[in-house]
């Protein structure tokens, strides 16, 4: 049994977060921060929570290290990076949700985030968060970056072609999908249901952040000469994000091979699915779950198209933040997270 | 342990019940059984249940007995009593989410469903399966009736007034939302995406089949002289089901002292919110969870307006089953449905 | 031909209005302001409006006296009061969609609406401009107060059965389901994607301030002893407004009797459609519209369940604008409202 | 005044296209055929058309000849090319929105639609309805294929860049976002609100019939070496089309130039509308209209990335029939498309 803190517990993050330490069986919620809505009962904020009546309070880092061993970060960016360095040291587990520790360079993260990093010394002990690909690291780390909604499923989507040597370029398109819930809480012109429903629409077009992070993961995982076209949508649902991946392969390859080599990729993965060749997923199908469903075909022109489905909150968020937590802390993978989601 | 078999699983209904008898610690799902998908694995129709790799069978009381202690029928109504008879014969309990056992006069039955009940005798010896409201008799029970979903939400928001005596007239008016998968999983032109977004529209009032559960469910509260007028809408969402019920109450009745009633009555329940006097529940709130969120209020008119939300497929249906199965087979009441559903 | 001007065009009912404007074949639109927007194109707010290169200014009743023959006012309540009187003085027909003129008395103005009326001597030359209800008045009229969205869908339900005295209590239940819109084009944390999506909730009842209006119309209606509960609820869809509304009527009545006499009171409205018996209409039926389509039927308690579908924006707000205009301006009552909308 | 059949008029293009004629000031409906429905009124059917008392017959050449000089054709794919010499032998103009005639190639044809085409001689005659891109033979042609509605948005996306020169391969990739309408009115488990609803899901990748239609488009304006990756995606609203485009340009080519040529190109067109630099359009911009609306950007990789939003059901397809009419009748081409549509 842990202890745990949620720091920026009233975002949409955080609510899965507690969500989901609430309905861990070895962890113990200490702690909810939040500096908006500090005084409210979580239980009030969201009703789905009745019964947790813990209260949100400002964040404070002598507290927080008091009553919690581990701490989720489901700040903004740039909160994150002045509140990790305090609780590692003292002495606490930190698995941050933000961005700020998933670039290694600290070049590229003021190039993208326009604020020079407070802490670049940490970002070579950050451990990149995504097990299915980087598992090894995860359980010796302190201080766990946990991946991007759009990383992470494009980095799954696009893995085991690349480990398996059969892309030949570099430039990668993605073309992903993403419900409202990834813009967060705040209500904008942009999440008014009006403006959402009835509705999909491209943003951040060659501009969104997580463009140098997609870059980041190809080349760990050997591709060489990367170059990415990120063209995220967002499309009228609340949960769930899709993201179609185009790779040139060496010509020819018919798809029940390409699909063979993803299937033996994730054959040992509980939280991953490989449908059948040329059957691709839906975001219901992961709907409140920590899976990720992955479809692959090869289209006449050649192209590996992947699409790989999360939910952006829990395998995009929160639940891959418990799944390396459950791993820093030495439990089951799988621990809080084995029970199926409602199935649409 | 428990073995659990699941007749009619290939419904919306029975998808639920498996993803709860799935994630249930007590119970082992031995069979699922449906006549249209026999063939099929429970993660191909249902993807978000992947790892399962349970066949649909044709439904055969020998075989079901074999294997199962416990049944839970999830079979259209009319169905459940042929199959009934034989499960309860060779020992087992049975957990019916249909319609046959909950209306006590065979007349009743025989008026709304248009044909004779086929085992009147056993309608004695069902049980309604509300806990909330009848919680005693489960436990002993070897066939529960659950409850439809409307009666469910409708009888939550009326009996607490009504066993308090502060209703003063019979004829109680129950204005209901329900999300589209109430309409269950064969596709119709009314179920088509395109005709039920954007729309909201009443069907079936007066007409309902769940009318005379609900009159059966006031008069067993303790209501006289009761007429119910039931107003079914469809709304444009999945899941979700809001009932708002007005009840005349003595005159002059402060709102404070009706919520009074309501915090009372369900203060112990484990899976009943009684909100704030004049706060209305979202069925956003219970998506995906076994609770029943309830808003009372009194206005200028003297009437008392009490809504109650609840997901038509848990609490209306799959979850409350397992929530009867688990006192009949006295287990804690909560298990297997005590992890918080996603917070929207 | 005649020179119009839209105050307040910036929001939803004004880019309504706006749409309509331009495609009205007798009306030319001279002006928009906006406070908040002042300063862009049309165009650049509403894309859908693409071509329309008028620029929203602040409002200055001298510069919309000069270019404007017509005003419609689509501003909040309480600013329209302000406004409306120096147009008045200025010559110009005022068309107000605000709530500023509806109540013929003052003291309930105040009493809603929390502060006292500007110009209480306005309010005997106001016509509340329904005009399937109140036709004769609106050529007169040189100051038009549109009905509320929710009082509109309501009065139309309640006014046939009314009128030809079949209903025998002045306690009138309406339950009306609204979509977003609704609630404005200021996103708040109610109006966000993810808060409304998979969620219906009753708001404000007993509460919201179109319920003396509708009060007002019921007893302008002919009815007596009125008293009226009213549940507004919020449904996840853009447009679109049902009222369902229940009145006692004198007993033994078959639905056939009543249908005739709805179906009868609307035989000459070409906005209006009374569908069969015991059909109800769905909102998406006229969205984009300014038609009512109602249905009727009398359930097994003698309770008359009406059921009204207007799209809140059009004959709920701009589109009614447009109607009452072409009557005050002498215009054939349908021009510009007169092609069929999408079929759904 | 020209009289009009619409031949398969109950589906939802049919639909869309009563709709259009209905409101069309030089158009009369004459007839409208359905196999289906015959027998019942397009009001009952559709009750948005309220008014219409039209009722649908089967179909018949003869008495299709008989009222009619234009025949729009609304019929599955296969069934036009049945229908429509018939027609043309009579005399009448035949607007045909399926895909019969749209391929040149008679072997593609048989290749994609798996029989072979039953008129291959009257494929040379065909007229491809896509005014803004091949408008001169429009005015001459007596058969016009009306383009699909992934086509149409695909071809407006990709045709100034390539008739400017601009583009450097002929490996195009699509990537499109459809609205459930696209899938047809008949009730299937895919269009289900429940299986639609809070997902986004690829389908037919790389198989999709709008594949060889794109390519010949893409080779008629000029590409060479032309193919295809097309990726269509089901999202959850009713109507509207996103298409999201990757070319590959020439090295270096800054954003505000490519943003000219297409500002150029489409400088004079009514029905479309070109967004400035890096301003991506919505599909809610132009639902219900005839609209389309385009957004182009360069991304840091030196890909052109192009979006055209259109809806699927106007300008996708009943909205060109009548703009191609409008053309090869001799009408000025924006007749009865001109008014704006609701504003969202």
């Amino acid at each position: 049994m842990v202890s745990v803190a949620i720091v920026g517990a009233a975002g949409y993050a955080g609510a899965e977060l507690t969500r989901l330490v609430l309905g861990h069986p070895l962890m113990e919620l200490a702690m909810v921060t939040s500096s908006a809505d500090a005084g409210r009962r979580v239980s009030q904020l969201y009703p789905a929570l009745a019964g947790c009546d813990l209260v949100y309070v400002p964040h404070d880092a002598a507290r927080v290290s008091q009553v919690a061993q581990v701490a989720f970060l489901a700040v903004p960016h740039t909160a994150a990076m002045a509140i990790a360095p305090g609780l590692l040291e003292a002495g606490l587990t930190v698995i941050d949700a933000s961005a700020d520790f998933r670039l290694r360079d600290p070049g590229v993260f003021s190039a993208w985030y326009g604020t020079e990093h407070a802490c670049p010394d940490l970002l070579c002990d950050a451990v990149y968060g995504l097990p299915e690909l980087w598992r090894d690291a995860i359980p010796k780390a302190r201080l766990v970056a946990c991946p991007g909604c759009y990383p992470t499923a494009t980095l799954l989507a696009a893995a085991p072609a690349i480990e398996a040597g059969i892309v030949t370029s570099g430039h990668v398109i993605v073309d992903a999908k993403s419900g409202v819930s990834g813009a967060g809480r705040t209500p904008t012109s942009g999440t008014h249901f009006v403006a959402a429903a009835e509705s999909v629409t491209a943003y951040k077009v060659g501009a969104h952040r997580h463009t140098p992070e997609i870059a980041q993961g190809l080349e760990d995982l050997g591709l060489t000469d990367v170059r990415v076209t990120f063209s995220p949508h967002l499309v009228p649902m609340s949960r769930g994000l899709l993201s179609t991946v185009y790779l040139d392969i060496v010509a020819g390859m018919p798809v029940e091979d390409a699909h063979a080599v993803y299937a033996e990729y994730y054959a040992d993965e509980l939280f991953v699915t490989v449908h059948p060749p040329g059957v691709m997923p839906s975001t219901s199908e992961v709907r409140g779950s920590n899976r990720a469903h992955i479809g692959v075909t090869v289209d006449g022109a050649g192209t590996l198209v992947v699409s790989a489905a999360i939910d952006n909150l829990v395998k995009g968020t929160a639940g891959q933040a418990i799944q390396c937590a459950n791993l820093a802390l030495g439990y089951e993978e799988t621990t809080g997270l084995d029970r199926p989601a409602p199935v649409f």
